[in-house]
């Protein structure tokens, strides 16, 4: 995900030894060597469209490209890692350069837009698009930077009128931090189910590199909320303990001043916080962490965190108002999905409830019964001020700021606000919250399904998953994407959907149902 | 210099010992490490032209660039080599790659040129630009590429909303074969003869590199015909004799399959004839030689490339008619110069006996009494045919397909077939024969100024020199010019100025008269 603050002169507090801990976690990455599985070449018709000519690798292997003609390599699947291409001239010796425009796409789609014609507010350095010079021929060209893709497009935008290139092979060198050897299927072959299995395996693993970052393609960062759900997931398949827990002092090791956990960290030349902070990310640390523990009973970790953990809350709760609320600046300053003009003052207040919860279990842990304690009554007073400002009797379900969304509905029953009567009956009948507040990204989706699964819908819940995450299936998704809304197929929060990422590992999650329920 | 021909399946003949030879003449080349001497930035005017805005270098190393801004370095002089830029970001930490737009230019024009309009038949592979992708920041960018510049202008394609980039510091890592320490200019200090003798050996050394390229923007690479004013000039200057023999050696290493030498050798990734022949290059073999042996008096060389040579003179006696006269094809294969519709016959005639004179010394060297009394008779017999078949009495000149063209005239007077006489009085008069087929190429030029030596109007060569050489160095040459017509100063061969080369050691040779007649 993607929204920003800019604080002038912002200085983290770093804990060296939280950081060093993180760094002696490092592992190097399992690195496989995968060639292209099918090739095509792109042709403009009569009315400028681009359309699709089908080639056999051979084929692909052996064609002359002289200026401004194309190959498309397929490799099957997506994959985070390198490529590298074998070149050759065709005719007579080089005498130029060879000047190549390379695009790596995660879908075909992205093949097919204009990359100058993006005018986002997001960056278009996250295209990935290279121009590239050969000066000798042959060569064997490995690019230096790592993408994610499952497509290449090579156009050759001159060579010279002596020679052409020749393609003769391709390599992608993919790289994850998943060991998916032992990796198998729980859900009945050949149904949507085990379709939908085997792309969130795939969307998490080509996220899990040296953190678990949000996309490979963009940002390829370490963000909390997303790393909550990826922890989760990876305790319903690889396993890779180790990478939750540097990532758990990556976020405690670099902080705001005042103790905040920040949204994000930035682990490249060192790591660093982003001077970005939201009110419903940084709750997510004891929640993560509490869930580790729970995995891993590794209790140095709890030992050196439990403090950050604890000041998370705390911080939060200074932005109360006496009457038990989040302060309006607080609230505005969640996440809580990509919707325009939510009110996310009561999203923010239950997402405080339902860290609490863990927190109280961390604090149980360590045997701090004052602390539990204190943080039980805490609970309390914010879930009955929230059933008091928030809870519309009359229609039964949760208003703020006049708007009845399905993501206030949602964090309500995650943060046990209702009764679990009154939280059974909102999520039976949630349809009628679903406009025009419409979930977004998948990462909303997921608290959607949890809450059905909360309140016992389970095959409410099933069906959930096989309609959202199945259509994108249906549409040749090999990794679950940062945001859809098969409704407006062509939406991007970015102003051009040839920013938007792919593979994103906060749309893995369906794997915790499918593969604990079997 | 670019010209083509394109010979299917075309095998060379190599020479492995010859080769050999030419590889154990490799040098390391000097390297110097250069910084910026000043800076501007480009802003579009009202009318949408680019506007130069001044900037001091400190102010440079601190300006911070956001989406669509940019910077030029200007390092005071020509350079052939490496670039390095230190960045850093400004503001928040980078959240997103830096995206670049590098365009490195010998002369300042050519950053004002749009290179997407471009449409020549040369590849627009040579235009020096990169897109670059730096992933993360701070960073020591060292561009891999060679490349020919005096400026750069980098632009940013993008950063982020969050950041914005600092070029901290940028450095040239500048590339010779020319030993430049102990050289002082002849000519007179502040008179424009020495401004010319200084751009003369700064484009003949930065054109010497693993062998003398022609230019070290474009083609890069070793051309016969360039190669012989190079070493010319190289005598006078920096006398780097083993360039010229590790030259001398790859044209003789690897040839056209009849013994031809070819126009012009590739030596990435190993040495290799280019499939074009040009009639009169093939024959600076000999010419190159017989200079090289008067400088260096190396018998083993001779002894080595001896057969080469004067196979170069039989092999074109054999595309001459019974009666004396260089066949139609093998003169219109003649390069000459860049000069559309000029009739090269007479000029490919006169070639072949210019090159008989080197040819005979060499046999000479050889005591090769009876190849020099044959070549002198053959010699003869073509200067009787070309007086008799391109020899206007009437109008004291020379004729060729009814053009009075300044290039046969030039070549005619060079190969000594008219009188001393006759030939004076051309070159007294040679005004009358610059219309319509104009000189084009500074290489063209050298051979002018080489007939009004050789006839003895040296006052009228110098004055050639200043105003000719001297109206590039007027219009701030650092180095001199492929191609420069000053009654036509938009002109290019390849359709399209930006791939012209603005340092080419064929421009070089005024300094061979600047300081021998010191």
């Amino acid at each position: 995900m993607e929204l920003y603050t800019i604080i002038e002169n912002f200085q983290p507090l770093n804990d060296e030894r939280l950081l060093e801990k993180a760094q002696e976690l490092r592992r190097p990455l399992r690195c496989t060597e995968v060639g292209p599985a099918g090739a095509c070449i792109l042709h403009q018709d009569e009315d400028g469209r681009l359309q699709r000519e089908g080639l056999d690798l051979e084929s692909a292997g052996s064609l002359a490209l002289g200026r401004g003609q194309n190959l498309c390599l397929d490799f099957g699947n997506h994959f985070t890692g390198y490529l590298s291409l074998e070149l050759a001239g065709e005719g007579s010796h080089p005498d130029a350069p060879a000047f190549l425009k390379l695009q790596l796409a995660e879908v075909f789609e992205e093949l097919l837009e204009d990359s100058s014609a993006y005018d986002g507010w997001l960056s278009r350095s996250w295209i990935q698009e290279e121009m590239i010079h050969v000066d000798v021929l042959p060569a064997h060209l490995r690019l230096p930077r790592r993408y994610a893709f499952r497509y290449v497009k090579i156009t050759v935008l001159d060579t010279s009128p002596k020679y052409r290139l020749v393609v003769k092979g391709a390599k992608c060198l993919y790289e994850t931090s998943a060991d998916d050897s032992a990796i198998q299927l729980c859900s009945r072959p050949g149904t949507m189910e085990a379709r939908i299995e085997r792309v969130c395996l795939r969307t998490l693993a080509n996220c899990m590199q040296d953190v678990f970052e949000d996309g490979p393609k963009r940002d390829r960062r370490l963000w909390l909320g997303d790393f909550r759900l990826q922890a989760l997931a990876d305790y319903f398949s690889f396993r890779n303990l180790d990478l939750v827990k540097r990532c758990l002092y990556l976020f405690a090791g670099t902080r705001f001043p005042d103790g905040r956990v920040s949204a994000c960290v930035f682990t490249d030349p060192e790591p660093v916080a982003d001077d970005t902070w939201f009110f419903d990310y940084s709750l997510f640390f004891p929640v993560t962490l509490e869930e580790y523990m729970e995995e891993s009973g590794d209790t140095q970790t709890l030992e050196d965190l439990y403090e950050t953990a604890m000041q998370q809350i705390d911080l939060s709760l200074e932005k109360c108002t006496p009457d038990g609320l989040v302060q309006e600046e607080a609230g505005a300053a969640a996440f809580v999905d990509w919707c325009d003009g939510l009110d996310k003052r009561a999203c923010a207040q239950a997402v405080l409830i339902y860290a609490m919860r863990y927190a109280i279990r961390l604090a149980e842990r360590r045997r701090d019964k004052e602390k539990a304690q204190e943080l039980r009554r805490q609970a309390d007073w914010l879930r009955e001020s929230a059933m008091e400002h928030f809870w519309d009797p009359q229609e039964q379900c949760f208003v703020c700021g006049g708007q009845r969304a399905i993501a206030t509905q949602v964090w309500m029953v995650l943060a046990r606000v209702p009764s679990p009567e009154q939280a059974r009956k909102l999520m039976e009948d949630s349809g009628r919250f679903l406009q025009p507040f419409r979930m977004a990204a998948p990462y909303m989706h997921h608290y959607y399904t949890e809450a059905l699964m909360e309140t016992g819908l389970k095959e409410q819940a099933r069906e959930h998953i096989r309609s959202y995450w199945g259509s994108m299936v249906e549409r040749g998704a090999d990794t679950f994407w940062e945001t859809w809304d098969p409704e407006d197929p062509e939406a991007s929060p970015y102003g051009g959907k040839i920013v938007n990422s792919y593979c994103h590992a906060w749309s893995c999650t369906p794997m915790i149902w499918l593969r604990s329920c079997r």
